[in-house]
């Protein structure tokens, strides 16, 4: 955890929010001093109050905590949820000594029912104690970030001449573009405007989370923060400074949302799908996100099957202008479809391929210059298991 | 079978097309006279090689008999797959006594592998004997159509003053509007214009097979024909005639369209969606599909899971406008989220609901008269197992 920045601090803590007796289901992300900072959230219209709330904060272009909860999503709970949420931003900014705009919040979990708020004030006042006291235990903070998640996923990176960029990501099911369960948040150090920071930060997200999806849902509650708190002394100024910034802040999202990926709800393996040959770059989206989102083409995998013909007809149905006998697809260097029609290859060559544990499809569409690069996973019987489960 | 209409003939047999030893998998429906014909077809860019003839020949507004074959699509199959269709239709017209305009064809199976052109030739030969030979049998005719279907699904329908109408249906995944693997044929022996003919079929469908979706994915071979031959005697002509030829058709289709969720892959229940109170029947028809296509909706209802959370997500991320605190949601007589927030219901009322064998789901959007419905089927592990294994 060396690469964590500088002056922030995280801990998390089981609140008894969940189902679970003794996962850590709340944390906070805190900085020493005041940070520039800029937000994303989901473009679904019923949005949780969370989301409300840190909308209106976030246009300041100032923050300086993030507290987050999983096991309730604060959402579709009208007024008294918008109060809950504000009596709970309430509380740790008296708990951190900070003011009310200071904080932002994310929730995840189930839709629909009530934060038990007093044991969250009391999950609170107990973290602002341990940060205050010196604690820093990030991947805990991240552990009371997941759901359905199997692992945590978060990751450093150390900058030069000398600042860090931080960032954790949590989501595994209803993960789609725009965004979907999914929270991040990302430190870092170095001193930037908030101006720059929300640049940044959309150019990043629209080529990492933005081009995920497990299941073509887009929940109530996404929200990806970014804070930036100078205290490496470090401050980027000129183009070549933020040109770096933004390098190493679209690396960092694109293998946080690559984890994501990998960790899809009941996934066995990540789904690599690349689009080129296309008329234009939407266009190649179009097609990588409608192949990314098909049932069949996510359940061929999962059975290690070959079976390009469920790409084809994605690629037909996606909107997207296409010629279907200048499509040629291929799964890592193997080619199996050329002009729309079978290449000669080995199943048995196929079949290897889609054991590996990222299987990269490539789509050339043959008409032009577009790109675009989508990631997913496989469609297993746990999706279903998880999902038919979730709340009972 | 008293309602199949007169002089029309159907039978199946096994012509060794796909994997199965037995199963019928080719089928000619014939009728002895020509007749007024239309059709529907996927919007797929990527279409199969039957669809390119069928689509050529309708234009006519006549036709005599269709070649149906399942275990093979026939698509992506380029210049060849092309000419094996021909081939196909030209070895029916022969022996048939017809000409190949006469013909309609249709293929349903795996994408990108070639039909066995030789073995159907065959079976066409057959096939044509028997039918020759006064041989009638639709329900055979049905069975030859199904891939991953668990049972045939037909319905015929009497109409004052005395003509018939019989459709059947095949298609159970890559089901979703526009069309999917579905195949529809209608046959009726009253007289009416191709041109009344396109028009009826046309509304028809979009209320009933443009309603339903099973996995969101529309496939390569998708086509409804319909065929009138007159040999009732009755002709419809005047308005009112046109009227009760159209409702009995909306009707037929949609009981098809029904059986066809019901029998959806890997389904345990059917699930109808009813959206009201939206701005516009459009945006009405954005809401019911996206939550009939969401996979965790669908999971909920295979868990006996009333997540309405879910749902409300699924609303808010159709594109239609929306206002979260005016959306209420019931199952069957049960509401459960009133203005936006959850109603005070029982929990097992609703599971009650949830474990019966149609799921009624209401949504009120509050904001005005726009409506639609749609058809879906739950989520389970069967769909997760037909289609990781389906090829191989």
């Amino acid at each position: 955890m060396s690469l964590f920045p500088r002056a922030f601090r995280a801990c998390g803590i089981h609140a008894g929010i969940g189902k679970s007796k003794s996962k850590p289901d709340l944390a906070l992300f805190v900085s020493e001093k005041p940070c520039r900072a800029a937000g994303v959230f989901t473009r679904n219209q019923v949005k949780a109050a969370p989301v409300l709330l840190s909308q209106k904060w976030i246009r300041s272009g100032q923050a300086q905590a993030i507290l987050v909860n999983s096991g309730c999503a604060n959402a579709c709970t009208g007024k008294a949820g918008l109060k809950d949420a504000e009596a709970l931003e309430l509380e740790s900014a008296r708990a951190l000594g900070l003011k009310t705009r200071d904080i932002l919040s994310a929730s995840t979990g189930v839709i629909g029912q009530r934060l038990p708020v007093e044991s969250v004030k009391a999950g609170i006042r107990r973290l602002a104690q341990r940060i205050r006291l010196g604690e820093n235990d990030p991947s805990e903070a991240v552990q009371a970030m997941m759901t359905t998640d199997t692992v945590p996923k978060f990751e450093g990176r150390a900058v030069h001449p000398g600042y860090r960029i931080w960032g954790c990501v949590k989501g595994a099911g209803m993960i789609h573009p725009n965004l979907a369960t999914m929270l991040s948040f990302i430190l870092t150090d170095a001193e930037v405007s908030a101006h720059d920071l929300r640049q940044a930060l959309k150019i990043s997200v629209d080529q990492s989370f933005n081009c995920l999806t497990v299941d073509g849902d887009t929940s109530t509650n996404d929200s990806v923060f970014i804070l930036a708190n100078g205290m490496s002394g470090i401050k980027l100024r000129g183009k070549q400074d933020l040109l770096r910034f933004g390098e190493n802040l679209d690396a960092l999202c694109l293998s946080l949302a690559k984890k994501m990926a990998k960790d899809g709800e009941g996934a066995t393996r990540r789904v690599d799908i690349s689009v080129f040959g296309a008329r234009s770059d939407e266009d190649a989206r179009a097609v990588a996100r409608t192949v990314a989102t098909s049932p069949l083409v996510k359940t061929a995998v999962f059975g290690n099957d070959a079976n390009w013909g469920r790409i084809m007809a994605a690629i037909g149905r996606s909107g997207a202008p296409v010629n279907p006998e200048k499509i040629g697809i291929s799964f890592g260097d193997l080619t199996v479809v050329k002009k729309g029609v079978a290449a000669a290859y080995s199943e048995k060559k196929a079949s290897q391929i889609l054991r590996g544990k990222v299987i990269p499809i490539g789509i050339d569409l043959g008409m032009g210059k577009g790109r675009a690069q989508y990631f997913t996973c496989d469609f297993s019987f746990d999706y279903v298991k998880i999902n038919a489960e979730y709340r009972t």
